[in-house]
């Protein structure tokens, strides 16, 4: 019998890493000129435009349930998550499109609301709706909505920030408290009470706005399916450095913690939609730390830092010095979670 | 009680085009610089990246039943579309995107089937495959698949089409016989019998490539959703002229013929999947129909031509000459029938 897709394989971690892997084994043209593609599969492809700038490009679909939740909808995720996969590579977001696939009977007024989710994001950070694609599927063959979204952004070539240029020596400062997002969204699939819990789902330009202001900056990348753990896993394999943790610097939130705890879930693998988590230059960690406080990220935090020991490990210091592997997540934690 | 959506919505002629329109009402931002976006609905918005080059983009999403078919798949009709939409304003495709979303329990053998369908058409046409994303829904949620596509193509100021140019004056082209991937998609959902008919799923590229070593072409578009009486009509509406096409010219297969009149459909409203028309120079018309045929597409025909009586509207000639309106097509037709 055929092998089959499991929900695993969607999970954002080990397994959907793999599957992706398989199905674009045999494809030969795999990135435009010298710019990046399914080789390096960054948050953003990269198309070489002219001497010193790339369009940044990037495509996600999002398949969250519930899709109202508290902290935003499917509307304002789609928004956030493609900006976000734009604004991580160091690119000025430009425009999008989106492409929305609904079931039959599918209420016009929640439509309606989720068209002004997204749009409210986008508009703010000055970003053109361009195109997109509108489609209706017969009741009983999708669960509510599918929005697939396509970010465009331009980057010059210096500004140009990936995930494979972490070095040892670095800082690692993740933007905020993470696991957020994955909390909210598992806590309601399961039916429990979220308190005052929220969704971070947002946009980071302004993070890497500033961030960039200051200078140093090696690599970067918002830690969405598969959460923290997975962002850090990549980094350290595609960079090939170790990644050292400590442990209790990483902002996690008192609700956050006592929902994952009581559910046996990693809140280090739970995805967050509106936090960044960068590598740079250990002269420049502090500063950048200092000007996102004032900036309003008040829980920016310098968790950890690059070594070249043990490369493509993550490692995580505990608060009495021992070390333990940070494995990048492995098998399913939250259908549906973006 | 709030509307609904309906499968209307989504069958690619009036209804949809309406929806579209409300979805996108309020958006402030609907281009970048001095390009095209969501005021034009062109079959690519264009942003300008330098002094004499667009960038041209699209995206569609493709739900397809059954997703294979004589003819092609879901994979090769994800990629022709998506390709075809880039081609038809006269710009040379460079990249694509995939983002596959797949049911729990979708067979790996039958994806990877669908990849290397879709990586056969790319592939050929040179163009490489940059970036995507995967996602899996729990059973139940998702019938089967749905892939969307992005398609990035690099088009010159003097070699751009849009479907805005038609000229008084100009001839119409159909570059061969229409209606067929509709019948295909629309029989096999009624468990009709097909005999030899296949869908007409392909690559527009090398036809695009021909004409314009002619000449003369002042717009091109492929008749998906809403067949060739969509694409008349948006040609009509937004060029703000009359066309009057010679019904008896319409290449269509008997096939095609006897299936739509069987079960009470029009074959003009029906998808193309491989098509292409076109208002060109009448001056040249000829000359491309010549060039065309000796290429391969032997049913290449000037099917009418444009005038400036009825700004808006597509007329059907008769044979003996009497004229009737052609309306944008109304009503479900086929449900996911791309």
């Amino acid at each position: 019998m055929s092998e089959i897709i499991k929900l695993v394989h969607g999970a954002g971690g080990v397994e959907t890493q793999k599957i992706i892997k398989e199905l674009i084994a045999n494809f030969t043209l795999r990135k435009v000129k010298n710019g990046t593609g399914i080789d390096e599969l960054d948050d953003s492809a990269l198309i070489p435009i002219s001497k010193d700038e790339y369009l940044a490009i990037t495509m996600d679909s999002y398949t969250v349930n519930p899709i109202f939740f508290p902290g935003g909808d499917i509307g304002k995720l789609a928004a956030c998550g493609t900006i976000n996969d734009v604004a991580v590579m160091g690119a000025k977001p430009i425009a999008i499109l989106d492409s929305i696939v609904v079931e039959e009977g599918f209420p016009k007024d929640t439509l309606l609301r989720i068209m002004s989710s997204f749009r409210r994001v986008i508009e703010k950070e000055k970003i053109a709706l361009i195109g997109g694609d509108f489609k209706v599927m017969p009741k009983g063959s999708l669960d509510k909505i599918i929005i697939s979204t396509v970010g465009v952004g331009i980057v010059k070539k210096k500004n140009l920030l990936t995930d494979f240029n972490v070095k040892p020596g670095d800082k690692i400062i993740v933007s905020g408290s993470v696991g957020e997002h994955g909390t909210v969204i598992l806590a309601l699939q399961l039916g429990l009470d979220l308190g005052n819990l929220k969704s971070d789902c947002d946009t980071v330009t302004r993070i890497i706005e500033v961030a960039q202001q200051i200078g140093g900056i090696h690599a970067a990348k918002d830690p969405t399916r598969g959460g923290l753990a997975m962002a850090l896993n990549e980094f350290a394999q595609k960079s090939k450095v170790t990644i050292v943790i400590d442990e209790e610097k990483i902002p996690i939130k008192e609700e956050v913690r006592s929902c994952t705890e009581m559910l046996g879930v990693d809140p280090l693998a739970l995805a967050c939609e509106g936090r960044v988590v960068l590598a740079v230059d250990k002269e420049k960690a502090e500063d950048i730390v200092k000007v996102l406080r004032k900036e309003g990220y008040t829980e920016a935090t310098i968790i950890g830092e690059v070594t070249n020991e043990e490369p493509g490990l993550v490692l995580l210091r505990s608060k009495v010095g021992g070390l333990r592997i940070l494995e990048p997540p492995l098998g399913e934690i939250v259908p549906r979670i973006c």
